[in-house]
């Protein structure tokens, strides 16, 4: 079963951490495995890594990836991250597996599209998660339930 | 601050969850208020009543809500719910709050419209958010981020 937030909006990332508390609420296991993000001071982290049955990986810097100029650490991050996906999976540890901001590193083509798609092949019974804005429309033909979050308001109030 | 999460997408009560998450991991305060929902075996209440600096209460039934014709206890149980609502947001002592499905009962008219954006009046310094499908438009108008959850695309596997 493989599920994609995308869209501008909020609440992607947040909606795949809440799912993990659902799960972790019927004793099952999680797997984060986080891209372009590797920034311990996120809350969703820093409370993940002290409850059982959850692994969280990151890969990333902890700076922004250019999106026109990319350095190599990004691309090899990334790969790393995607390496780690794929053993993930094949563990069969887990019985959700979230890819946080897969999306995006697709988008910044940091990663090749046949190597997800060859990943998201081996997903069997196991539910996985892809988040991101900009969900590659390959992705969208292969999932199974497809979530667009869009922002229909935003106001910053002022002062 | 008030956030909506609505739309007829997955993820609306999970983004909120993920977000108590966020904020328990910053060692903030959070209450979860759910209306229209008295079922003890979703995993993320199992879950988060066992984690410290969160507060659950649940209003309605096990039963589903019919729409056309709600019960005498649905209205009270909604009342019940917004009650507490208040009494929370007035404690001052959270500094997320949750008030999930409210949409929801407010779209089954189980509540006053006036009474509860008199309810939104209070808000002061807490993150309050808003869950459920069919937002009301003087609720949207009230609120500085809305974010629509839009199922793109829905599959059942076979089998």
């Amino acid at each position: 079963m493989l599920q994609i937030y995308t869209g501008n909006g909020k609440g992607k990332t947040t909606a795949a951490i809440g799912l993990a508390i659902r799960h972790l609420g019927h004793n099952k296991k999680v797997c984060l495995i986080q891209f372009m993000k590797k920034n311990f001071k996120y809350g969703e982290i820093v409370f993940l890594n002290k409850i059982k049955n959850v692994d969280v990986f990151q890969f990333g810097t902890p700076e922004f990836v250019n999106k026109r100029n990319p350095k190599p650490i990004d691309f090899k991050e990334a790969e790393k991250g995607l390496k780690k996906a794929k053993e993930v999976l094949k563990s069969k540890k887990y019985d959700l597996i979230i890819l946080d901001e897969l999306n995006v590193a697709l988008d910044f083509n940091l990663l090749e599209l046949s190597k997800v798609l060859s990943l998201l092949d081996d997903i069997k019974n196991e539910e996985v998660v892809i988040t991101g804005r900009y969900a590659h429309p390959e992705l969208v033909a292969k999932a199974d339930l497809v979530t667009e979050m869009r922002e229909v308001k935003h106001y910053y109030k002022k002062g």
